[in-house]
């Protein structure tokens, strides 16, 4: 068994302890980290004081030390100098780095100031990391059998700098056991009876040496099969593919997609793929799906339009929600969310629509339609299918879950409607 | 000089550290600490792992140690464990927090396990904290001077434990130096401009010993001014009013509220308290007004509805452009946004109305009207009016600031109208 390697991440940042910025970056490095078959086994924030920076460096006994935060050119920006301090040594100017941000300030139209030039002041020990994406470069110091890297906090710079080089130099310094993984997507069931309903394909998964982990989100959740590839990296990926096939058989209407996918970007490929629109009709989730839809750019090249029929004199004038239907059934309903999804697509004319109708809460629950009760409908050239969703939790989750699950429902009749073609 | 109260986070949780889980608690305990004048110094993130937690307990040489997770029912959790042999303690059944779980578990119609009593097993030195929220109660200890408090990892439980517990009975206990403070929030400016605006008003609050911190996010400035009361507490409150009252004079169409308040939660209650209605026609924010709007509870007694126009066709059927208005000046323009202000509003018949119309990128940018280009008007009872605003970046943040500018502009026209009526 090839050694545990371990890393520590510091976070430094007077803004991180005060609640004005989330720690986004940590669990993103952990995260790569761990794809890397390094363990992130702890996190320490800490605030732009020397002394802080100071104890939490002496204190790292990990493998790897992962530094972000305070390279900026001003004053309250101490990190550099710290290291300095901890590795006894001191900065010199580079002159390859100090061209590199007066690049980079051409680049935007502007002249660097000497402030700007001082970043190219670096410790004389360590080895630079260019930024390809701004002007704090990183350092790479080794002591000890320990490596410690110092990158910007800014997480568009950083997550550049970690994938382009620190990963990378990383593996090849640590040889950390080798990891082939998998993440698969699905929606539709909950964690407990996704598990339940996978139960025997799971108890298989040993006798492949693959570990799985279920990641719950609202909505979602991730199921990341992991095995060591060392001892034999041939077969390693053949394991897990032939895993990830059984579970695509065995839950084939869960699963949308892989790795860092978005349920909206799958369903959004399937109607470019086909050259085919899309028109929404929303009552409870209030527009959150057409925001979640034109959150991707390109969108406009499939989405046309929406309406969101908040009120029911919306739903009759702008959708042809007949008011005795309205009366008869109440608005959280399957004839009003059908005539709503067929409404809107008729209105708008495209191939297929979206609609939905339910309580989000917290008040408008009733012991027949509680808060969570959700109708969903998708029409299509072939005609309209509708269900009934429940799903409790805050306004904010039943407002998300019903997204997602509406957009799988539209994913699914897609998938469909190409089979009922052929 | 009262002496710095300090603070260190401990947050437990492999899911923390493997980026599966963003740790928002450890910034909102953060700030709710620095608002009673206890400064948090530290974050360390760790794993469900005995050695970590009891090396991170140790290690920790702060006033107080506040610690969340790994307090629920299962194997994995083993912080009050960790707890008892790092405080010397046993584990004793406490009747009463187990009549709690019974009849919480009662409360949902379920029967509470062994597994689920086993919480009341608690250790013997400690003060129980009872969770309102749930089964998992939290535990004060005291050593050395030190305070720890161990909470659950569930921010909702956390929050109600911090707040009607912790909060107060570290104040108690430590009489940290009082803070008076107030959070103005603006809109309509960034960081630096606004800094120039009231540079004159802010070289003012050194005599009145008060600080200001800027607290920047996407669309929004927070200007929280504080001051210590410690030394005169009657006065502390008057001279932090004061300034408030003079920033407000100063900068009256960019604030729109003060606290943790939203600007969609502020223009919805103007409009509940003018027994008023609001229609939306959005385009490039894709409907992610009508989400903000919607994501407030009760929002359905003045929103009516919306409608997202993003071709062109449902811009001219469902808000009556006229197609020569389009291609004369193209979506993006005065003409077509007010139109669509005044085309919602009629179609829904509403009191008020917003529309916007911009360039969301990262493609369909021109010379003329680049990424970030956005049209917004209101329309109401006087009649409509516009602007154009630039806001760029990525295509989340240009909706993200078109989308606090509309509900903006709306709020002013709202304050104008009830000015214009008496």
């Amino acid at each position: 068994m090839t050694k545990d390697i371990t890393a520590e991440i510091l976070s430094i940042g007077d803004e991180l302890l005060i609640g004005q910025t989330l720690n986004t970056n940590a669990g993103w490095m952990g995260e790569q980290l761990g794809l890397v078959g390094i363990r992130a086994r702890r996190v320490v924030v800490i605030s732009d004081d020397r002394d802080d920076i100071l104890a939490a460096l002496g204190d790292a006994k990990a493998d790897v030390v992962l530094i972000t935060g305070g390279l900026g050119p001003t004053k309250d920006d101490i990190t550099k100098h710290t290291l300095c301090a901890f590795f006894g040594t001191r900065l010199v100017r580079h002159p390859d780095i100090e061209a590199r941000i007066a690049a980079f300030f051409e680049s935007v139209g502007r002249e660097p100031l000497e402030v700007n030039r001082a970043q190219a002041d670096l410790p004389e020990s360590c080895t630079v990391i260019p930024n390809d994406r701004g002007t704090a470069s990183g350092m790479w110091f080794e002591r000890d059998g320990r490596v410690y890297v110092s990158m910007p906090g800014v997480p568009y710079e950083m997550k550049a700098m970690m994938q382009q080089v620190v990963l990378p130099q990383l593996v090849d310094r640590f040889a950390p056991p080798a990891i082939v993984h998998r993440t698969i997507l699905t929606t539709g069931l909950g964690e407990s009876h996704l598990a339940q309903r996978i139960a025997a394909w799971e108890d298989g998964l040993a006798a492949d040496r693959i570990k799985l982990a279920y990641l719950p989100s609202p909505g979602l959740v991730k199921l990341r099969l992991s095995t060591y590839a060392n001892d034999d990296p041939g077969t390693a990926r053949s394991r897990v593919d032939g895993q990830a096939e059984q579970l695509y058989t065995l839950i084939p209407e869960l699963i949308f997609g892989e790795g860092d996918e978005r349920l909206e970007q799958v369903t959004g490929r399937l109607l470019k793929e086909r050259g085919q629109s899309l028109s929404l009709a929303e009552s409870c989730t209030g527009g959150y799906v057409s925001h979640l839809i034109t959150s991707i750019p390109g969108s406009s090249s499939f989405y046309i339009g929406g309406v969101v029929s908040y009120a029911n004199a919306v739903k009759m004038e702008e959708l042809g929600i007949p008011s005795d239907m309205l009366e008869l059934n109440g608005a959280v309903s399957q004839p009003v969310v059908e005539r709503m999804a067929v409404g809107v697509r008729e209105a708008l004319r495209t191939d297929w629509s979206i609609a939905l109708s339910g309580v989000a809460g917290p008040d408008g629950g009733t012991a027949e339609k509680p808060v969570g009760t959700v109708w969903v409908a998708v029409a299509g050239p072939g005609g309209v299918r509708s269900f009934k969703g429940f799903f409790p939790g805050t306004r904010d989750l039943v407002i998300k879950r019903s997204a997602l699950a509406a957009l799988n429902l539209l994913r699914r009749a897609l998938l469909e409607a190409v089979h009922a073609a052929i």
